[in-house]
């Protein structure tokens, strides 16, 4: 039932991992791993082709056999050569990109009557945006992300450190024009991270239980884009102990976040020992 | 007053930051940025030589004057070359490397009657080193680290991602044999953080106001080594909402200090809202 893989197509493969024009050329792009891929048809990206490496897939446990009609088998020295990760699962998938329409998709949440979403301004490490996106997921406080900038949601490097979370997390891209015009049109409490502006205040102070609230974050050197300031209501920061006044960044998301989520879910006193 | 650089310190400079050998061999390691460099004499490193490039620095206020015997100025290309990021703040320093007996600096901890640390137990990403470095630098909960694997400190990429914070937080290398006995000669209370284990606890019901806590976090892929599982008194883990079941290491670290830290400092109800 299986088929083989071709040159052309190693060619290819190694291209879309590399590549970010040939991602964009193609419209495809490439998963590695197990959760990734899963994460990928959860998500309802259209698969066009799924590589198994029979060496090193033998001792997982995984039911494909839905997608027999996409499958081709590679050996060993060829899925080293097509995947970024040496040692993933013995997967690596191929699928379509979606068309989105992003401001039809952000129509949709900020209809809601309660809402909280992200700007992420331009934050530069694929390994930041991935890990943001990953407890994101896992904190479900976050009803969207809306990413501000270039970086490619395909990319290997966010797929990756994202887990495959970037699948499954609502992600709309937007000029910043419109989004500006999307927060001020439907009231949205803007809160920013800025440590040196003056109207900040402490996180623990913040009231969250709003209806709409969007935080946004910047990048990693410069911090939050000018032009937001003056949208930007309060400043919320994390109290620091040490030398240092700031955090990597997807640590300070993770922290707000979670400092969000304990108040949402926990309703009994943990603060007690 | 100042000197110039030669071409055989150029190539010099170039190998310190690519290379661990050359590091391990002349005892010297490379620091760029302002605020890294500034760490590394608040660390009290010894600096061999400060190189400057007046191009960058110029718009900075750097008082580094007391420094005057050790500064060398290069030229934009040259600081290029010699430079990770092209766009740091136009200072590298050279520091000698300390020569430190982690046995005498542990046991100076580990005899106080109160204190809590960290394993780091063979994380691979210098990016996620770096930055639960900082965060333990910005919490103040943990009063050191200890590393467990062959990760360089003084790698260039822990440095930058550290902000410079490796050079003041305590860091301490020992095999984990030496580690294991410290632990159970001193009676140090082990939490791991494998959710799979039965010995499990949620992060809320933990009691953190224990004498001698250690907690124990692992590799990125294969999570803690199973060695010390006998050892390990319980595993906590934070609550998750999603599909995904585990976050990125750093800021998994990052919530669990996070959560210890408000525990510790906040005494009124930051709750209520």
């Amino acid at each position: 039932m299986c088929k083989k893989i071709n040159k052309k197509e190693i060619i290819e493969l190694i291209k879309l991992q590399k590549s970010k024009k040939t991602r964009k050329k193609s419209k495809i792009f490439v998963v590695e791993g197990l959760i990734e891929n899963k994460m990928a048809l959860k998500g309802n990206f259209k698969l066009k082709k799924i590589f198994f490496c029979k060496k090193i897939i033998i001792k997982k446990k995984i039911d494909f056999c839905i997608l027999k009609k996409f499958i081709f088998f590679v050996k060993k020295n060829i899925y080293k050569k097509i995947t970024y990760r040496k040692k993933t699962e013995g997967i690596l998938g191929v699928f379509f990109k979606k068309k989105i329409n992003y401001e039809n998709e952000l129509n949709t949440y900020i209809k809601k009557k309660k809402y909280m979403f992200l700007i992420i301004d331009n934050i530069e490490k694929p390994g930041n945006i991935g890990a943001i996106i990953r407890t994101v997921e896992a904190t479900k406080i976050i009803n969207f992300i809306i990413v501000y900038n270039n970086k490619e949601i395909y990319n290997p490097n966010i797929i990756r450190s994202s887990i495959g979370c970037v699948f499954i997390v609502p992600i709309i891209k937007l000029s910043f024009n419109k989004i500006l015009k999307y927060i001020l049109n439907n009231n949205i409490y803007l809160l920013g991270t800025s440590i040196y502006k003056k109207n900040n205040i402490c996180l623990y102070n913040q009231n969250f239980n709003l209806n709409k609230i969007c935080i946004i974050f910047g990048n990693e050197h410069k911090g939050i884009s000018k032009k937001w300031f003056k949208y930007i209501k309060k400043n919320i920061h994390i109290p620091m102990y040490g030398e240092i006044n700031s955090l990597n960044v997807s640590v300070s998301v993770s922290m707000i976040l979670f400092f969000i989520m304990i108040k949402k879910y926990i309703k009994n006193n943990i603060f007690k020992n």
